[in-house]
């Protein structure tokens, strides 16, 4: 989440729309394939081999789920999407890690992207991933960070009981994404104590590095949003259910999902909105600051600037100057200065900077 | 309402979807259930023993309220659950209370989620209260705070004239929905109350500890509204009677209800809009004060800097300065004193810093 | 218009609806009811006794339009409601004067409530008016204010010739609301009056008085936006014509109406933009005084302080310092003086402080 | 363009709609009306005696002209409107000069109010324009500013090959309304010269007149937003046709002339993000210059401060001072002064202050 | 991208709508007009002589693009114009640079008009593209800045397998905007780098200049912002088909050309609000700077006013001043001073302010 755009190495504008160029990172030297065929009473994985890909689908009701980690070596990419049937711009939209979320219907397939984003120390980790659902298959590809989003998933797949069992490719589809989803609270979560943190510090002793972190923070949650917010459209898309491949009993899930991502997207708001208002209080605590600064100065001006000339005043080499002989002349002067001294601070007091 | 997210403990992202996880503080450790059974003619109010739930639903016309108070035993939730056939998404939604207020339709029943607010010394209380509606009964559950929101409509329920009792299970939950709206305006009472104690404060002496209670208290809107906003497509689906189970002689009621939600939105929305309004106000009156810090010092510096200087003139050890001969040459400078002291004044008279 | 929500003087949450809670200031304490019938050729007006209530509409063409003014007398309007046969929620809404504008229909009738404002030394007043409008008959009810807000309407009712007396109860309802907005008016043109009075200070010389001037009328233009902007979805309602009540021929003079609805809203947005943009002026108009007050206090310490320093040089006690001794040491400290002097001024002259 | 809202002389708020008021300044004493009566073949143009009004419409295919300047003389407006069968409403409205821009649909006419804004040494100067559009006739009313908007259309209607000639009424309102949006770009390009100049300013030497005509333009814009913006709707409802008196061929005209009116509507939009900016911009050079003001301030006191100590240590009258006596002591605390001063640069180089 | 509103010489308003008027900088003097024909088998690429004009479209299936290049000569565009039977609206809109996107449906053609950014040394260039699709024919027009943007284009129609050559112009009038959208990356590219490198500038050592830089970049986006958004309405139109023109194949890449537009328009919002919070991080970066001169200013006055006063007591001229005449006067005074000082260091210290 450090670059703002992704560079897109190697790209030239105008290439032939459809030609693979990865773009961002690359998470994971090796690709691997993992096939899941299960049904209602068996479950069957096994690895392929990239080299040597043969690809089947099962016919129904079993269904075939296929991971794909690592998507930067393209020849290879290219095997998986001839040996689909995948449209080109389908995969061009794959191995573009810069892509946002988005589902487009090709009749026999949905493609949808979304964006997976992992808490770490140097900040929230964003990962891209596709899902490809067909009728009675569906294909995933992640960038292949370390960590396995779908793990969960993929227990509750063992369970021979569990409801993914029983259900279709659009209920296992609707699991990855809603896994995805859940992993965005984890975020929201850490970036939430990250700002009451900032918080605390701000109202007890705000510093110019607290405003870098306030400025990186609105910065993270700014591009989160931006990641997050089509995602709406995303799942909105699937309820409406235009694509037959999505069947009526998984809609309920569905919506349970659509709220979850509505909950992310308000809440992303709120932090957003609460850091703008921190930077409000960031300022006026450095306006208070700075009171409290000209205040002491200005004491400290106000009572010695009166004093000091009074004693440059009595410093005058003049012949004649009757008081410098006045037995007490000296004592007077410095009741004087008491005097002038404590109605400063009276003045003071009244004012209310003491 | 401190904080922004409530920690989802034990939550598991991609854990299977209907999965139970309570989300929040544990307000009341026992569960009690209140079951409420009522037509034209007679109220019978009797209290279920959680360990023994037997469940039935009398025939129409009479009407079952049943309200479960305390959701936090989750073996019972799920007891609960599968005794009236609920969805197990509706569970997950009224355990977890950190929902967003929403409705969705099972067809066979409504299921909806509100937020009651409480205000307190500590700030404002939130309470989530999910309602479930069915052709004759409804079931609703709170999580149990002190005092009972409901109180006020199951006294109105013991009126045999009362119009709850000749109107069916659709009006009753029109009824509590709209005692939790009522509650809004107490809500928003306290917050306008404490926002113009702040203004008073703002305008006579604001300290730092002002800006403070300002930004508590703007959060605490925006908390507010982010929790209300979606109440309002709540009661406009109502409305739009999707459902059978609203009836047409009910809807004038939610109409009403409708016109009241929208003004509590519209009052948040004014509340938030004044809160922006005073942190203006504060930054100018913080930079108001620096100004008069600064004329005082101004007004010090630049009368007593000159006087200073000629006190320091006259104090130089030079064997020829005439003027130090003179016998008027003290009273002479003391008058040149003065001259530049109610010069320096004049100047500040038309500056107008005096 | 001091208060931003009015206090709630018994209500209590979760009353039933329908029950009848004054809401705000009692304006008037009797309860005065006029009733006028009026046709082609003839207007009858006379005063109802609210202790003898007996309300007869006669029938079309003849138009009867009762007009309540005073609205705290429970009983009393208790009493007209059930003589119109009035739904509960009506009356609900009639006495509670924190009511936003709206419009709701009844089939039989329609039931609006708008918003009367009035510029007065205190402030804008506020006064809610309610119209229900039947198929020959209009009942409107007014809070009760000094100064009666129909006066022109009913002056007109008397011309035999008017547009009035040859059309129905849609267009006198619509009259009565065109007056109700072209006294907005004269509101905004009050405002707009101490908008431009307090820019002329603005400009020349802001005090902390004239931001919280500022203040208030910001508040005040936010309240009567919230008040206002309803209104139009009411004249939009009746345009739409959903209910027979609106006759084709009035819809012209609504479709003016709602222009000017328009109208006033866009100039309260207005007015609304210039006081933001007038506290931005503001605040800078106090950077700079601070500005014009710290040059003030640097260039006379950059004068005094090297010239204090020299000063005090030449006070020092030391045994052997030459320039003590020479017959022309003092004159040519005094030219340095003044060299310096000379510099410093030269100086801001460049810097263009002076 | 000086005043928010026009003065309504003489409007007392309740008055019967359709009553001739005059909103606004009374710009030309007289009224002038020309008539131009068009085909094919020949051109006949002629001036009407306002005295002796005769209004007369040419069959088709001829087209008839009439405009109207001076609209201040009520009675004469009232004989022109009877004359032509207007609807009372479309007389007021046209009188009133605080209209904004609007399309109504009087079915054997339409109605449309436009503004047309000429750049002079005062501000923007603003006329209402009114145009009714008949089957084959137009009648348009100005307010009678300095300049005639529709001189060219006039000498292009001079040309018998223009495309004005052969074409219908609607042709020709076409033509005067593009005329007028034509006019907006020369407003915005007088204005957005204006800003350059200011930005160049604002740069170089800001001011407070700087801030004062900053100010002044933002309101210009604001007030030219709300005027213009309307006008969008007004070409919209023309190119939807919702009236047979708008030809098919004149739609693609009117679509070019709705491309010119979004792109008037943008400019004025991004004139105002950049006068926004630049208010910020205004107030960050204001904060340097109070930084540098201050960093002279600081320099200066840093420096003579120690100075001045280390003058008034040695300038103590103590009898036993050994350090008075050294004869090397005066040349060893000149030394010492000069340490401090080149320390104290050293630091202020450090800090990058100087 | 200097100027807001591109100078409309020679315009004057009011000229007949169709009239030719070349608005911006002439880029290229001369113009060239390039033919291509392909189709499956073969492609003739040629020059056509501007001067003796003869254009000639092939039937179907072969594709003719016409490219010219240079739009300043008017009688040639005129010319251009007739030999194509284009309408006079679409060729003032050719000629006029200052237009922004749209497309408009001219039933046997669609016109559309695009804007082609390039980075350069002196901010960002732009250069108006138009192209008009018919049937099996494209035209385009440049304005003809320096580098083809749609070289390569042009390089894969040589391709004799490439898709391009099997498809219609509407495929080809598809890569050519393709094209236009893909260099926006590389501009939103360098725009973010610059925000980065300025980023930097403000965290560490923020001038003036860093501040002209932030405003000059603002107002860069903020004209790009207007310049991409209405494509997307462009896109999005030519997606509906509501043209014959546009083939159901080239659908599927019309759409993630469309999604390539999103993702610009929501990167160049994203850039907005970055450096909309950078102006907020400069503003209390240069407040911060302030406080910091300011304790330097207020620690050196309120160490030395003290020390000095003293200095200066002592230095007074009485007779009668005891402690001048002890031995350890002076020693008792220096160490006084320095418990002064220690004080004051204590006091910052505890104030964090060293």
């Amino acid at each position: 989440m450090k670059k703002i755009i992704k560079p897109r190495k190697g790209l030239k504008a105008g290439a032939s729309p459809g030609t693979l160029v990865h773009v961002g990172e690359v998470r994971q030297s090796a690709t691997t394939l993992t096939v899941a065929e299960y049904g209602n009473e068996k479950i069957e994985t096994r690895r392929l081999d990239p080299e040597n890909l043969k690809l089947r689908v099962a016919p129904e009701p079993v269904v075939t789920w296929v991971d794909v980690e690592g998507i930067s070596d393209l020849p290879l990419m290219e095997k998986i999407g001839a040996g689909f049937g995948f449209h080109p711009l389908v995969l061009e939209d794959i191995v573009n890690t810069d892509q946002r979320p988005k589902s487009e219907d090709y009749e026999t397939y949905l493609f949808m992207v979304v964006k997976m984003f992992t808490p770490s120390n140097e900040g929230t980790l964003s990962e891209q991933i596709s899902l490809l659902l067909g009728s009675n298959w569906l294909v995933t590809f992640q960038e292949g960070l370390d960590g396995d989003p779908f793990a969960q998933v993929r227990d509750r797949l063992k369970n021979p009981d569990g409801r993914l069992r029983t259900r279709g490719a659009d209920y296992l589809c609707y699991a990855l994404i809603d896994a995805v989803v859940d992993n965005y609270f984890l975020v929201l979560e850490d970036i939430a104590n990250r700002i009451e943190d900032l918080e605390e510090e701000l109202m007890n002793m705000p510093t110019p590095e607290t405003l870098a972190r306030l400025y990186r923070l609105k910065r993270e949650v700014l591009l989160l949003h931006r990641s997050i917010w089509p995602l709406r459209e995303v799942v909105s898309a699937l309820i409406r259910r235009e694509s037959p491949l999505v069947k009526e009993t998984t809609v309920t899930y569905l919506r349970d999902l659509y709220d979850h991502t509505i909950q992310v997207i308000e809440t992303t708001e709120t932090l957003r909105d609460m850091l703008s208002g921190m930077l409000d209080i960031y300022l006026s605590s450095v306006s208070n600051r700075m009171n409290a600064i000209m205040k002491v100065l200005t004491i400290i001006a106000t009572i010695f600037m009166p004093l000091t000339f009074i004693a440059g005043l009595y410093g005058m080499n003049f012949k004649h100057m009757p008081e410098l002989e006045y037995p007490l002349g000296y004592p007077i002067v410095l009741v004087l200065m008491a005097g002038v001294t404590i109605g400063m601070l009276i003045f003071f007091r009244k004012k209310r900077w003491l």
